[in-house]
């Protein structure tokens, strides 16, 4: 790094558009490359499609290969997918070419659960490259794993963990009420879920194997139920469509870590346009109790693009491999001037 | 490290008995030490102080030299004192033996404010020994700093950080009650505290140190305000005295990080025996706002001991050094059975 960190803009859908923006927002940061492969935005420049006034001087492209050979990045910002199988391909372009990785990618906040052998090669490759890749956001990446862990610290001793995610779906983007659900019959939203066009929220299982990891527990399963709907009982009108009585008014998604037979670890994220009281909630149940909660809850969308921005210095001066959010030291929000972060190791 | 973590106690205070008492329950954990200068109990056998009917086999020294030159410890657990300056060349004849260190000492916990010299000697030191060093417990050490740090990673913007810890002080030890001054009238309240009797909480300059640097905020000094007795309206009767009205019920320490002429970092510490509700909250200005508490709050000195065992994998696997909680992945309970640490470097 000289003077700034390079970053390398990879995904610019809704969220890579708001990590888009707060990249520039921030001095120390510069974009010296952005990826994607919409074909109507290939070929602009970032600031057109921001929809700011000014020109960033960085052209879209979908030309990764080509785009590597030319940059020199100190980190790739990787938002395109919730899955790892898609995202595989783009972490290891950018390893190949010594670029250190932060993704939204859900799956890739704890893999080692569901994909114990690519994980490991994403780490090997990782560690030959000498960079680091991380997976975070909002959920996954801290308030369903990253506070819980954090939360148990003064425990002498944990039964039982909850988090509850409590989201008034109405006050987020269109594309999210529609993603949930919101206005279908149950016998829409029923046909969706076997279709899989409704998916629920991505990143329970994540979070709980990482919660067991942390705590060195041995689970016997985790265990994560279909998403339920959630009825409305009377018309809500959203930005999105209005929802009728005995309509879905959004989901509910259910996870557990079964340790002896017992749900030791418990996920509740529910989302709807008909919450009265927006929160963010862990119960723990132990030696002592801890029963936090934060009022109106954490903002996903702000929440997701703060924890990548605030992770960047956090993943330039670790370890190389491929980290989890329990490996590396505590999140912290960053200054405007990133400059501060120049003296970091890679 | 072979079979087990060899841990070695210095200090059998209140905190230190209770930690020992920890350390015996944890399987993987073996005590191979314990200092003390309370010559009422050097000689002792440790199960002997600890009231249990077992013995443990170590007999409490106050020849630290003599043990060091004995033993092979991984850990030394220092609770001795909460001032950098006394607890130093306990540190260093750890350090000097090749021993990681955590302390409860209040000022280690981040110590590079008041102290920046003596803090890079520690840190040399322990490089040059190849160990660790921390200081932690629960405040400072968890909820005035780690939590709130950790609490800014979802926001891309912080204004100002309000820690309050309210504690009922009537439901705490009786030496821990008599120390924040309980039952005196205000008069012998004041005098107590111009002749450093009373101290108030010592961390707060610490905690708000800790924030700044891991915020990468520059202060432009720490200002902590003399402890202000609480009065009780009513006579209030508790484990250690009878509170007369008009008289102490307690008191309340207040420190602000002041940043451009402004407080954006409060922390207020209010503990006495009329206190309805105990909670531990975090408010955070900035996009977004955090509004974060926990119910009840936490424990002191059950918090205390547990950040210490809980820490104990977190400082053998570190880079060596002096280390504060903020350099160090997320603090998370430990399972009863600490062998699955002994993978550890060191």
């Amino acid at each position: 790094m000289e003077n700034e960190i390079n970053v390398l803009l990879y995904g610019l859908g809704a969220i890579g558009r708001r990590i888009a923006k707060a990249v520039l927002e921030k001095k120390g940061l510069r974009i010296v490359g952005a990826v994607d492969i919409s074909k109507e935005i290939v070929g602009k420049d970032l600031g057109e499609i921001l929809e700011s006034n000014k020109r960033v001087g960085v052209t879209v492209t979908d030309d990764v290969d080509a785009l590597l050979s030319k940059i020199k990045a100190n980190i790739a910002i990787i938002a395109t997918t919730s899955y790892l199988k898609d995202v595989c391909p783009q972490i290891e372009k950018c390893v190949k070419a010594g670029i250190n990785v932060i993704s939204t990618c859900e799956e890739l906040s704890y893999p080692y659960y569901k994909y114990p052998q690519l994980s490991n090669e994403i780490d090997e490759l990782a560690k030959k490259y000498g960079v680091t890749v991380l997976g975070t956001g909002i959920n996954p990446g801290f308030l369903m794993d990253t506070l819980p862990i954090v939360l148990t610290g003064p425990c002498k001793e944990v039964e039982s963990i909850k988090v509850t995610r409590m989201m008034d779906s109405s006050k987020r983007r269109i594309s999210y009420q529609k993603k949930i659900g919101t206005g279908l019959s149950p016998e829409e939203f029923r046909k969706m879920i076997d279709e899989k066009k409704i998916t629920g929220h991505v990143g329970l299982v994540e979070s709980i194997a990482m919660i067991a990891e942390a705590l060195g527990w041995k689970l016997d399963e985790i265990r994560e139920f279909p998403p339920e709907p959630v009825i409305a009982e009377k018309e809500i009108v959203t930005s999105y469509t209005t929802v009728k009585p005995e309509f879905v008014a959004g989901l509910k998604s259910i996870a557990h870590g079964i340790k002896n037979g017992k749900a030791v670890i418990i996920l509740e994220f529910i989302s709807h346009a008909a919450v009265e009281e927006e929160y963010d909630a862990v119960s723990i149940e132990g030696t002592p109790k801890i029963y936090e909660k934060i009022a109106g809850g954490v903002h996903g969308d702000i929440g997701t693009v703060a924890m990548i921005i605030n992770m960047i210095p956090k993943v330039l001066n670790a370890e190389p491999g491929l980290m989890t959010m329990k490996d590396l030291p505590l999140p912290s929000a960053t200054p405007e001037d990133m400059r501060v972060y120049l003296q970091m190791k890679r």
